[in-house]
């Protein structure tokens, strides 16, 4: 099923924008964000039949496009396995937004506003409301995006023992949220798709203010997802 | 109207401090100011009779001149369009602080800062005084800048559904605001403009530490706006 | 003891891996973290019989490979001092990891999560659950790493007029605390080991991450090391 | 007095250590730290008998070495002045602290944690005690540095509506308080001296660290002045 030779072809291109390429400046990227610190989080980007993926347990914001993993999309086995690395225990999530959403890309981080708000939240939702950052994401089922007097609701999954059980619980949040672009895991991070990666790169940045700002609120004493008080 | 053909030597131009130049390297500043996260805010520059504008929609810190839109201010027709990118949503607003003001540039934030104390505040006015930064703010109707002693007040709009029906409150702002260089929009963020891109930036900053500074207060149980206590 | 000739050799390579430039990007990276502000802080490296090591009271995220001292790990001399130099202070601590634990790399921190999280505790240990990235941690008595439904403990010991005089204390705290990868400091910071160096900076990042998330989660009036509620 | 011809000679130079280029990149360095935003704060060195100054209202992170004044420190006359630009509103106070201690640097920051710091002490004076930091932090009195068994005093004055008008008080402080390297200045921020650029930086750094730290003490409800609480 895998195969052992080292396709560098398929990882080696001069184009910044070659997926291989923007794996690794977006984990750059990511960790100065503060959402693969310590090796946790990263992203997965679906290229016409190729799924290219990190590696685990290496340091995001030094990967270089020879660590980058390979897989047959239609197929699901490996173009390429670079020595000595193994794929992101992520693979099986990155892949349910893939195969059930079309997702060109799948962003998986543990920011530290994500999981603080699974922990204000003791539901299985977590929203927040009239903030005009909300209409970066999109609303499937109106063709469009979340406007601003929209609520944006994300599903909240409970987090497991090992990242691979966390598979069926999120594939059945995507079921159940069909307007969700994104899964919280409890006590652990979030999980962003877009169609394309810079779709997913919007929506994962959009919804890390929103919960970066929803966290401020709670300090302030507000409620993120309470009506809009009038003006006095 | 809108002319076609790609006039390239518009916007490209080895001098760093071309509008077009400009425009990308404060973008990769104020995303890393977190200002324009996931595509929102932005940034106009007026050149002589040329009104620069960034792109709707694309990853700010990731900009390159030949996205940039050109406009002729005195007949508001595009000089260049890039193709297939869209023109800012924000180009009614950032003509108003043009055509009102005369200013030489005007940046939108989203930053959390600025949302925040929209929502600490009910009513149609932001306030602080008695902080040295406010020094960097100017006020017209004296000719010069805001002083130690003075309270810099700012007018806040409500949000709307899209942003170009923003246009008309923000209008309505500087009028009714003549000391003004900054709209703040509730829910959403901060207009600032300024008679050149350098002072749009230093104001833009000043009112953004300003608005930092005055969440922090609230967080200690000042209110940013108070009169000064004597030390004891 | 200490040779005074100028061994370059042993600190000039173009390996970016080398030790000494690893040493040396890696406190560039520290310093962006906020660990190592005000020369505060360091890293050690051991390799082979040699240990590297930054020096003391110089600005971190500006070290040179020629700025690092290296030693004869077997017989604790110096093989390498650089003239007018003296070494770290946290030398006998560094050590303390390599001898005792056989670790790979040690890093010190001056972070002020950790500073936060030691004030906030009076016992001495410190202790959070049931999140995500503890599973970055090793547990050696396992022979694996820590679970996620498991609760990690970090030993604290208190600070000394002198950092030298810490010596014993951390020593005794590896001693009784054998699954420890760390050991706070009260009011003074963090050491954090590793097997290799990028087992350290893995540990030391997963470890500042969830000391920051837990001064959040006791802002917000929870409980860091709490047992999980459920979901209502 | 003042000589008009451009010395370019004083300015420009390939070594990095040279104080035109250092001013230019620390000032960066401080606009990433927050210190500088706006054109807030600056920085002068004083190098044998001259003293480089940046100029005033300039964006701190891109200063260019032929923006830098260069004084005469004996007559106090400008060796060079930059065609258009003014020196910066704070050289009376980075005078004061060469003058009178003889310093061969100095930093001035409108760093948040430092305004907060003045706002949340009534008094004078500013303390923290307890905190590793602060042994960077030279007490000449002493001959050597605080201990971290010692209580930092920092004095503040109260701010005044032109810059150069806090000079006397900056003055008295510094003479009533012989083992302080730094003065606040209330709800405008610090100056902070060194013997070198190095040690001024390393200063600054060092009390900006306690002066973040301080203001999440109290968030926390924590005296950062107060006695050690034995371990329990």
């Amino acid at each position: 099923m895998a195969q052992e030779n080292n396709h560098e072809e398929l990882v080696l291109s001069e184009d910044p924008n070659h997926p291989a390429n923007l794996i690794c400046s977006l984990c750059k990227n990511f960790y100065s964000l503060g959402w693969v610190t310590g090796t946790g989080g990263g992203i997965s980007i679906r290229h016409d039949s190729n799924v290219y993926l990190a590696p685990s347990g290496v340091q995001k914001e030094r990967i270089n496009p020879q660590d980058i993993f390979v897989m047959d999309f239609p197929t699901k086995s490996y173009l390429r396995r670079p020595p000595s690395l193994k794929p992101s225990a992520c693979t099986p999530l990155f892949m349910a937004s893939f195969t059930k959403r079309g997702a060109g890309a799948c962003i998986h981080t543990h920011s530290q506003a994500a999981v603080l708000c699974t922990l204000l939240t003791k539901g299985s939702t977590w929203s927040i409301a009239n903030i005009e950052q909300i209409k970066a994401i999109p609303r499937p089922s109106t063709g469009g995006y979340y406007g601003f007097f929209d609520k944006l609701v994300i599903p909240i999954i409970e987090n497991t023992a090992h990242e691979e059980d966390l598979t069926e619980s999120l594939e059945k949040a995507i079921d159940e949220y069909p307007d969700t672009c994104a899964v919280l895991v409890r006590r652990h991070g979030v999980y962003v798709w877009g169609d394309t990666v810079w779709k997913a790169k919007t929506q994962a940045e959009s919804l890390d203010y929103l919960f970066q700002l929803a966290v401020e609120m709670v300090k302030l004493g507000m409620e993120p997802a309470g009506p809009i008080t009038p003006a006095e």
